[in-house]
């Protein structure tokens, strides 16, 4: 499968806007959650019935409306007609594999990002894709599945003090964001500690998993990126965007978000510099071994070689051979050879070779 | 042949706008295909007479002319005629080697891009020149050969209910651009799978067919960028148009496809790092089992060179040589053998390298 | 000599807009060709005499005086005062080794540009200079030597219904740039064949002038480059000029030969991608070709070594040798030399060495 | 530990600016002190205690608080409260992985930067952390731990002729700012020296400590190159920035510090460019030493393996081996080993191997 | 000493504006030359008393002073007083480590660039700070020490009818650039004509000086890089300044001074690409080399050392060894080892391996 392009070939040559759920259902049923708030009260409901959230629609308080589960178009096109959703806005919302981006309609704000997790076991960053519909008076999410990643939200809104419960729509909005930007970093920096300790084993060359280990990161660098970069760009498009539903409160911390993903897409870069800073000192680190090598290898050959030579001559079987037959010849033998073996280490030694 | 600049040599030196087919003819005649369309009424014509086309443009219906084949130059002439064609437009329907792109005259639109196929036998990518002149009421299609791929659009213009009855030429034109450029993925995504299993091979480094795959892909992958990104600039250019050819209900759309073919640019330029990424680690692999090679070659003769003269030293035949006469001799011999060579084995696996 | 940045050594330390000519001369005289035309009227002359030149300057009629020859210094200032150029333009005219660019001043436009051919024989990109003054009524063509690059243009010129002849100076200047950039796609892509072709030799890595193969096409290309990205820089700014020297009509044909020149300059782009990718592919080809010498050599090595060594041992003269007695010794001393060899190269087999 | 990223682990789903201390304590308390000074008075005031500091928001004197430690989130807390700082200006300043930036606020600007020191024994970059709040009558200044880095500047400030007292506190940020930069610039030029000492050793290739040492400066350049792009962007901003709180009067002084952040920022591209150089001039120079030892292997065996062969043949034990019974055999033996070894010698110089 | 970032150690903490020299004083004394001219008169004056020039400010006239030697810098402070310097000119013209730029102050330009010499024994490019001020009736320049190459510009301006002398402090101005400039163009021809010399040592690969080479000269373009680029920028921003001082007849004059530092930049990046290709193609070409070594080495080793094997074989002395005792076993053994050789030549010869 191509992990690095998501398929689309369901929706080939279909109607742009027809609904079609593109990717792995990756739950059995659709749930839904609904969270209505305003600074005094708050209500939270799981439900898996669609005409349930046809009603929170009219009220004055903040409607957080969380989606688990894409596969169901037809639930999906439903929650579409209640809220009025564009169908570009449900087609995106179904295809797991769209880029991060940020679109702006007439009663609402379209982002979709990915969540990314880490499976540490097979060292592999896995996504999956977040849909808010940010309008005046609620914010619909659509998740793959469910997870714990906003419970820290939930159990602010249910801190009555908090900022978010005295806030609108869009800094509800901004807070998810911001948890999904935030599980940016953490990630990254477990795969960056990862990969600043590689920086040992690369020096010493000794563990040929280092190269695997490398290749690894830098594939799951460069799918992180595929999420992050789009993400960037859709945040800066954020900040600059002229909508009445970001209120001028929430800019500092939108901007903030805008610093982190920055952040985010630099840590990135840095690390894909690393990674590739790390093979190539790897490949210095291997020529120089097999330098090491090459030398021990012509040391042993080009001692030894000529000696066997030199003792290869005196096992001639010629009758007339004369050295053979003085007394000391055998002596003087083992001297010639000490000499010239002692020499030619010499020669190596002066050319530092050991 | 140079794949990558096709020829104009035939147009050296002529008029510019002068009209000449630049390619290799696909059709032996051309065919001319007719849908005119509005909410209520469609029909459906095929026809290979130019007289055919001309009273079509009177209509108050949106008129879409597909022509397969730009060989005859003089037929193209004609349309060019009937529909008032700038000299240069006509020009570049009949170059087969244009490079796609977008060009605002006075009463039509003029696109230029590239339909893509993937010949999987030769593992290689095809280009056929797609042009498009949309005008108010008509759109003109010119393909190099008939091909399956706008069925589907002609399948939706069937169904009175879809939204591209109810709408204009523009979204009929984006319908057709959304299709090509929805192949581009398709086709990029196949590549990138056999581009991703490479990865395996890779690391073991065993077919040493591995560099003529990332060869092959490196260099289609080339040809694809080169259709692919000036059509990114092409949608870009579209979508900042101010033209009253495009309505603005049609604007969300080509916002749409602007995204897709970003989409497409994107894929393909990490496609390309993952293949340099790919060849770099494999120079890895190379290089670390060039190193193990020559590891086993330095044991092997370190081991038993040395060996081998002591050997021949106790094969000559010096009258005088004490040693060959002890009784015990031949086992010293034999230890003195071992022990040199447990000691360079050892010597070697204190080194790590085995 | 510095093929990339040719020599202003002449002009150092000189005035400013000096009037030195910087380059090698290319012809002996100086030769003038003036053509004199409007829609209904043709004259063509051939003169080395500048007096000529004069009066033609006072027509209604559009003229373009072509000055082959630039080494005259006198002769280029006698045409500077007729025509009232700017010093700097004149200093342009005379330094070969000017960088292609567009100046608009009060009265003309200056352009000048490379124009190339191809040696084949040295497989080399030459250089002339073209410097074009488009003025309202008149355009100067200055070249370093005759050449028929612009024949066809004259025949299109002699032809009374073409569109040139209806057309100003702005048109002429645009069919000798196209002329020009036609050519930089010509020769590009005779250039661009030969790379395409050198992939079967890399593949193979069997002939050693690939290396020089892809030394001389990426000097080439980088010297092609070097023309022919500040001429689309000078192209670009020739569209956005605001000056009513060009007119509106050839707007659509200026830019085209934007695309053109756009085109070219992305070829260029293409091919040294191509070339560098190549050269890493042969790098990895060498690298393969190196560790299967190693295997060989290896393989033979650790076969017959201890073989070899093995036999050394039973040529000893050791007066008690008890093996050398038995009747079957050699016999057995053969099976275990074969067991030795069969089990090595098993073992390289099951490395997957052969 | 992710040195390129530090932890943002402990603020994962808490509110955004939730006042959480992120890094390691480098202090045990903290430590404050305040200067308080116009053109005519300057006092000079360590405290430990935070309720000093509230009444120096209300002079008309330039009021510059200086606070060391940061782990005491209540303390910096208090501080906000005091001077009216946005929480997420309070959560920049207690994380220290914050990425340096400059943000305006209603009522004052914010700046975080990384103050820089090298630990030479380490060869190691370390990064503290220093935050800027400059108001109207106000500076503060937040540090991990105390340092002498802001002495020059004290001491500066204890002149009363100084330019420093005559300004604001404008000018005050300016100058802690340059101090900040200047330091980086100081730095930058320490490495620098060492990797262009490295030049020498990489030509000769003697050191295998090179490649660690090339290592070690690629990380620390790129440590330092994450502080100082992004504080060159601040500085930008900053320069930029229409603000009533910058008086005209600074600006060039502003600017002189922009033009000192791009000065530290190209330095770093510039050693980054040139350890690239290096280790690829490293890489070429292990290949060719690789081939000078290989030459030396092949010479030795290419001659004495050969020589040794025909030693090897007369010392077999062949009944009928007539060469064996010549008188002058032996000599003849040795002439034509003499001869084989001076032709092979030649072989090897007229190839140039030595 | 890092050349390539000077030392700012000494100004460290210092307060901003400060005059401190930061360089190494490369003349004993100040000089001053005066020249003071008008279409009609020149003077021309040598001096070392600052007091002679405090009164040709009062002038009508173009007064250009040049000053050679920077460490005085209580002179460069009276300057400073004469001419009403800001304190930062002062402290950038003092700094010869300073980065090139162009700042407007507001009675002044204040220009600074580097002069750059070539230093052919050393092969090391030498760099000078040139430093102008351009007010509307005086151009002060400043150098680190007497150098011939403005005589040129001198001599122009006792030509009583060169444009220079009917022109103002801005073409003069100009004319030292444009000298600067010129002299940029002119060394990296020099050095580009030795990189391009280098390529036929590159193919064959003999000199191992190559490589060191390649290193002086990427350091060397490199050192001129820094002080191009920079300078570059500087002319840009002069060209677009809208200031009084710059007369609009000067205006074509820089823009030509634009397109040559455009062009002197160009020409570096071109050679820098150059020398990264030649550094490519020699690895290749060592590759080959080793390949080449490897083949002959191989092919001796696995002719004769199988060959000794056999030699050996029959070397043994086996009581019952048959073979040794037929009549015709000696020639035999000879056509087997003459068969085995040119078997095993034969299969290199199959793998072209010669």
């Amino acid at each position: 499968m191509a992990r690095f392009l998501r398929n689309r070939e369901k929706s080939k040559g279909q109607s742009p806007g027809s609904l079609i759920f593109i990717g792995t259902p990756k739950v059995d049923t659709v749930q839904i959650r609904v969270i209505d708030y305003d600074a005094l009260t708050l209500t939270d409901q799981e439900t898996a019935d669609i005409r349930e959230i046809s009603h929170f629609n009219d009220t004055e308080t903040v409607t957080w409306i969380n989606i688990n589960g894409l596969h169901n178009v037809e639930f999906i096109g439903k929650v579409g007609q209640i809220f009025d959703l564009h169908p570009l806005t449900l087609e995106d919302i179904l295809n797991t594999g769209q880029r991060p981006k940020i679109e702006e309609f007439d009663s609402y704000i379209f982002i979709t990002l990915k969540m990314v997790r880490y499976d540490a076991d097979n060292r592999m960053v896995l996504n999956d894709q977040l849909s808010i519909v940010l309008g005046h008076l609620f914010v619909l999410t659509f998740q793959e599945q469910p997870g714990d990643v906003f419970n820290p939200v939930r159990n602010r809104l249910k801190r009555q003090k908090s900022r978010i419960r005295g806030a609108g729509t869009d800094y509800l909005a901004y807070a998810l964001m911001d948890t999904v930007v935030d599980n940016y970093i953490h990630i990254i920096e477990g795969i960056g500690e990862n990969i600043e300790d590689l920086e040992g084993e690369i020096l010493t060359g000794d563990d040929t998993g280092v190269m695997e280990n490398i290749n690894t990161f830098k594939r799951e660098i460069n799918y992180l990126r595929k999420s992050i970069r789009p993400a960037k760009e859709a945040v800066n498009k954020l900040v600059r965007l002229d909508n009445d539903i970001i209120d001028e409160n929430t800019l500092p911390f939108l901007k903030d978000l805008q610093d982190l993903t920055h952040h985010a897409a630099e840590a990135i870069e840095t690390y894909r510099d690393l990674l590739t800073d790390q093979l190539n000192i790897y490949n210095s680190v291997m020529a120089n071994k097999m330098n090491d090598i090459m030398k021990i290898l012509t040391i042993f050959a080009a001692v030894f070689i000529p000696l066997t030579f030199f003792a290869g001559i005196y096992g001639t079987n010629f009758d007339y051979l004369p050295e053979l037959h003085y007394k000391y010849s055998y002596f003087i033998f083992w001297g010639i050879l000490i000499v010239m073996a002692v020499a030619l280490l010499y020669f190596f030694k002066r050319k530092q070779w050991f």
